[in-house]
């Protein structure tokens, strides 16, 4: 009998925080790919451009002008997916024909004056001024809101329409798909073993180490066991928090650090701006703040799309969108290879 | 108060055969966009391409020739996802590092023996001998593995690595996610209501007609209520069908017709060969075979990117991803233009 080799023989890893599973086929890096290529990121973004309308001072689509900026800058989204007032749709409400109303704001928050600057380049104290201004929103349209939801589009590749650096938030009156699963996944744990399922999973990780990109003693970044996307990444503290607006002012600090290292990390892989999806999710707010939410830790996911080089992606289709995510390497391989880049960003090494 | 109306105001609306909402915001569409095109599909690819892998008389990655067939083709994935031998992973069962085996065979078909045509291209007895084979391989391969799961993925948009026409068809030892998810959507559906979910769903878009795209005596094509990608389709047939090896030769003939149908308008959108992903799902198989799986009705689902031209695409990103996806023209818009589109095919026009 052959023995089990992760890297040689496919098999299929659970993830417990969405109660699905992912096929890891690893021997499938080997086949030649022919398919699309990417273009790869933009090398040459200026610094301020007239035209673009997220740099200070300049002309938005609804006419507003930009303040001249020197830190965040937050505005309402112009093209917002969710307004405050939207009509309820009313009582159709055949089984089969099921609406609801939806309700919420849209903001999008620059995190610098320049458009060519991204977090891992910017310095740690702009970064904790990102990091800042989350926990405010989460604060603040979290009062209200039972769902806050921070993320950032990452490239052109992730369907990013602007270079400058920037991220969303976008709080409605739902709990949405994701956060409501990974709530009753959470809570079903905590209620068989008494302890939060994200904190006993960084207990493990931190001993395992396999899986570990980047820790320090307050933070720790992992490609999950059940990661789907190539270089995915699962960013956490190691304390119990409910909220990014728990975090101290030290773990801020701390947070700014992980995160320099982990996107510089991620640039040094193909040397390219690395392009990803990225989202925090923490214990849900508005009427929730009133429940007890110790089940929760709040966390941040990175799903970047690369898989072979900065112009070969890893497309989840037919298989992947009919049936079940499969991924093409194993999730240790990748951390392995997160873990042994430099922490000095190439543009850095370049200059 | 402003009365509700769907192209105007975000809601939600509830998939039934996953148990998930999707946030309608059609007003979005207003939006200009200044992000990443998409190169349009390749407009003139060979008949016969010699170092083309899948062409008849061609040597594959693993040395072997293809004969010179003259149908459909079908041979084993030289890199195939899934291997029928792969050893057990054993029991390091800590719930949070589940692993189990994955077993199974992928195969490839091609579906005719020209590169420069596809299936609304194709004769209708030419598109009857793919789903002949379709319906052979559930059979056959259905008679050991519990899922057989028929999938093609149409343009290099998505992740198609070769422009032959041609499909995928992988069977596994195990219900994968989505067809598990579907199965018990569809099973409680049928337990508090008595009657298959997607018959009564067919009935009543039949009746209301405004998310019908083509329908005959037999079949029937919708942009589901709950569509998430911009022109997603349902197809499904009238009668009741467990699986698509049970459809009749005369129902197998009026799939032929709806498909070519479907596939016309979809291409005529945008005038190009319109990228999808798309796949059949019908009830377990395998062990389920003894099982009463009343609950289920065959249906097939396009999933195909584009939004608004042929070059730009939805990304389904970070909102999607962390939080809940999101469309931007309602399903019913979407379906009144395929509606309207004609069922000449603009190549043809062109010809
Ligand atoms: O098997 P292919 O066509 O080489 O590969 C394509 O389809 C597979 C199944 O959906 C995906 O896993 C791959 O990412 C995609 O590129
Ligand atoms: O809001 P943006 O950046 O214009 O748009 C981007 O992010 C949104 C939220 O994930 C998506 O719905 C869009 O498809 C994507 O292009």
């Amino acid at each position: 009998e052959v023995s089990f080799d992760p890297k040689e023989h496919q098999h299929l890893r659970y993830n417990p925080l969405r109660d699905t599973w992912v096929l890891v086929s690893a021997h499938r890096m080997k086949r030649p790919w022919a398919g699309q290529v990417e273009k790869p990121p933009e090398e040459h973004i200026p610094r301020h451009d007239p035209s673009n309308p997220l740099c200070p001072g300049n002309t938005r689509a609804n006419g507003e002008v930009n303040p001249d900026y020197d830190s965040t800058f937050l505005f309402e989204n112009d093209f917002p997916a969710l307004q405050p007032d939207a009509p309820d749709p009313g009582s159709d409400q055949h089984p089969l024909f099921q609406s609801k109303a939806a309700r919420g704001v849209c903001k999008v928050m620059c995190f610098h004056p320049w458009s060519d600057v991204t977090l891992p380049l910017m310095k740690k104290q702009e970064v904790v001024k990102v990091i800042d201004k989350w926990a405010e929103l989460v604060e603040e349209l979290g009062a209200t809101y039972p769902w806050v939801q921070i993320f950032e589009n990452k490239g052109a590749m992730m369907g990013c329409s602007n270079p400058h650096p920037h991220c969303q938030v976008w709080a409605s009156n739902f709990l949405p798909n994701e956060p409501a699963l990974s709530d009753s996944c959470q809570r079903a744990y905590y209620q068989k073993h008494g302890e939060p399922l994200l904190l006993q999973y960084a207990k493990q990780e931190a001993e395992k180490k396999e899986r570990v990109v980047v820790e320090s003693s307050d933070w720790l970044a992992v490609v999950p066991y059940w990661a789907t996307w190539p270089y995915q990444t699962l960013l956490l503290p190691r304390r119990h928090v409910l909220r990014i607006n728990d975090l101290t002012t030290e773990e801020r600090g701390g947070l700014a650090d992980i995160m320099k290292r982990l996107l510089t990390k991620y640039d040094n892989l193909f040397e390219i701006s690395f392009p990803y999806s990225m989202g925090w999710h923490g214990a849900p707010t508005g009427p929730h703040l009133k429940e007890d939410n110790c089940h929760w830790q709040l966390h941040a996911h990175y799903y970047p799309p690369l898989l072979r080089s900065a112009t070969v992606k890893k497309f989840m289709v037919g298989y992947e969108m009919l049936a079940q995510e499969q991924r093409d390497l194993t999730p240790e391989q990748a951390a392995e290879k997160l873990r042994n880049l430099p922490e000095e960003h190439f543009k850095r090494r370049e200059n």
